[in-house]
C-alpha cells in the first residue's frame, strides 16, 4: 500500500515521539537539558524546545542527539508504551 | 557509556543510511523520484539532493517520505546489509 494513500492528513508524529523518547533517555541517565545539550554541541533552550515538539530538527541534530545519548538514531523514533504522555 | 565519549568525531552517518534505503525502497516500489516527490508533497529535485546525501532534511520532511514509502520512520534509519552501496 503506497503511504499517499493512507497519507491523507495523517498527522505527522516523528516530532512527538522524539520528544517523549528524548526525555525518557534523559532521564534513565540523569541528564539535565544542559548536559546533554553540552553532550550534543546544542544550546540548552534547543534542547528544551525539541522536547516540548517545537522544533522541526535536522537529521544531523537528530543524530548528534542519539550520539550523546548513546542510542541509535532509530530508538528516538520508536513509539513508547505510555498513551497519556501523548500532549 | 554516554554519547559524547565516542562521539569525538564520529561522523554523522544518518544521511547516507537514508540516501540508501530511499534509493532502495523506492526502486523497490518501482517509483521514480518524481513520483515519491509527488506522494511525499515534495519537489522531485529534492528527492534527487536528499538521495545523493547532500540534504540535511528535517524531521517532518523524513516522516513524508516514510509515509510516502509506506513504511515507518525508523525503517529509513536501519543500516542495510550492502557494503558496496557505501559512497
Amino acid at each position: 500500500m503506497l503511504g499517499a494513500m493512507q497519507q491523507g492528513h495523517a498527522e505527522l508524529q516523528a516530532r512527538v515521539v522524539l520528544a517523549q523518547n528524548m526525555r525518557l533517555l534523559r532521564a534513565e541517565r540523569s541528564l539535565s537539558q544542559e548536559a546533554l545539550a553540552d553532550l550534543a554541541g546544542l544550546h540548552r533552550t534547543y534542547i528544551g524546545a525539541i522536547e516540548r515538539g517545537e522544533r522541526n530538527l535536522s537529521i544531523d541534530n537528530v543524530e548528534r542527539i542519539a550520539i550523546a545519548l548513546g542510542v541509535h538514531i532509530t530508538r528516538l523514533f520508536q513509539e513508547t508504551q505510555t498513551p497519556e504522555q501523548k500532549p
